[in-house]
């Protein structure tokens, strides 16, 4: 697998990034995936300060690589991150949920490499008029937290391409090495994926979870909570839940909030209940069939690559 | 672009289906597209038996090359169109929206090519064991009808190369010759392309809704009506009077139902009333600029795909 404008721009050997992902992507499966020539993602979601100080000082120990750390913006705590990414010299940010405006100059000020996740090519060339180095366009069929506009990475991936010269990564649905190169063809010059790091050993989700996306089939998620936050969410028994609540308060969301405010992604990602827990994983999570460690999962992915290479020079 | 599995059992030069679609594709739309190496396919939907046989005549004076019809199982015609499609010797026939295995047999023991179209592997795999001799996979980006799964193309067109090996062509989101090589390399023996047709002067369909497809931004359509018969539509007043009534009737459809009923579809596609009519288009509309012949289409399909594999020997 070739260098890109990502790769070179991240210093990183393969254009591949770890999606940051709550309860996933601590320290262990950051390293691990900037140690196999990727850029780990520590996901700072689930995370109060404290703890992320602990992931990016083991990060450090662990990795001589770059690595980033993602940062909603809707979180409590964002805020306060950025004075402790700044002082811990963490080489790359990627911010989500929230204005690429906010905190981009302050942090490439201090020589940080700032991404932004978008739904949208209309926001991502307001990241690249903001100065965001490089986007993560993120379609509909990611897991967990997701656009209004429900674009597609087919869809999507073409259309930044139009509208940014800036460099991106494609992210949504892709799980594959033959999946990285058709978002090559469409445009992008890198990936981000999620699922299928989620579904690794070094990811620190608990095993149930794991196993969960393992088995998973196709239809097992579906973007719900469209009117607060859309998110993507497997077909569990508190998805029946959201649903039968959206359904009963048409315009009351209290009930709703107060069922989601229970730390239920905590619950089913972390703590492995499939059943009451909030399980945030991909569509594309039915090509996912096995928990491996993340070396085994980056050798998989450029030996699917080179063979879709291959393939394509004979189509 | 070379012959695939799907081309050779077509009988056609290039891999390229035209999607039957209600008030744009009638005998003049297929016959162009069939003239130009792909399938031109007649959209029977918006038909009675007579005007359907008008069609299909037309089309073989206009071409000597291999066409199609599409036939949505659940429209009332459909088994009225059987004998006739037998009569007048229809080369390839397209089911949809029923079950694969209603007149696979029947048409195949007269010579007739059969292909079925599909949202899911599951059904696919259906299709194979059912004898369809090829499938189309339709992703959630696609425009009309859709699946419940809401599975887009990127996550589809693997999983239904994992799943059957009869040829399939994928659909949803594919305006350009770069998502042509997209669908190739995840595994697709060719493609099926609706909107970009819709937008040809060949399409029967109003020049109003032509110039609003090519004038079209990103975020324009939205998969609606969920509860019924999924359906993606453009964001018009006619939208916005299904949502309220979606919202105000939890369990009763009456309304709704006496709302679509009135031939909204002709009215918004084939009548040019933008905001009363229904306007059914992909999400891959805003790449879609130009009202332009069909020859002009596929002759930059042609170019686009040549610069796309050009490129990705480059990557």
């Amino acid at each position: 697998m070739k260098s890109t404008k990502l790769s070179t721009l991240l210093g990183i050997e393969y254009p591949i990034i770890q999606g940051g992902m709550v309860w996933c992507s601590g320290w262990k499966l950051a390293s691990a995936v900037s140690n196999c020539g990727g850029l780990g993602v520590i996901g700072s979601g689930s995370m109060n300060p404290e703890l992320l100080r602990e992931h990016i000082v083991k990060c450090k120990k662990a990795t001589d690589k770059p690595f980033a750390v993602n940062i909603p913006l809707i979180y409590q705590h964002a805020y306060d991150y950025i004075p402790l990414l700044l002082e811990l010299e963490v080489p790359v940010v990627i911010t989500s949920a929230g204005s690429p405006k906010k905190f981009t100059a302050q942090l490439k000020e201090k020589g940080v490499k700032v991404g932004h996740v978008v739904p949208s090519a209309k926001l991502a060339k307001k990241c690249q008029d903001a100065g965001v180095d490089f986007v993560v366009c993120e379609g509909f069929e990611a897991g967990g937290h997701n656009g209004l506009e429900e674009t597609t990475s087919f869809c999507l991936i073409p259309q930044v391409a139009r509208s940014v010269s800036i460099p991106f990564a494609a992210a949504g649905g892709i799980a594959t090495g033959a999946q990285i190169l058709a978002s090559q063809v469409l445009g992008a010059q890198g990936v981000q994926i999620g699922t299928r790091f989620a579904c690794s050993e070094e990811s620190s989700a608990h095993e149930n979870f794991k196993n969960h996306i393992a088995e998973s089939c196709e239809g097992n998620t579906m973007l719900t909570l469209k009117k607060i936050v859309p998110v993507r969410l497997a077909k569990n028994d508190f998805f029946t839940q959201i649903k039968s609540l959206e359904e009963k308060t048409q315009d009351s969301y209290e009930n709703l909030s107060e069922l989601l405010g229970r730390g239920r992604a905590r619950k089913g990602i972390f703590e492995g209940d499939l059943k009451e827990g909030e399980l945030e994983y991909g569509q594309i999570s039915s090509l996912v069939d096995e928990v491996l460690p993340v070396k085994v999962i980056m050798k998989q992915l450029l030996e699917e690559y080179e063979q879709a290479r291959i393939e394509c020079q004979q189509i």
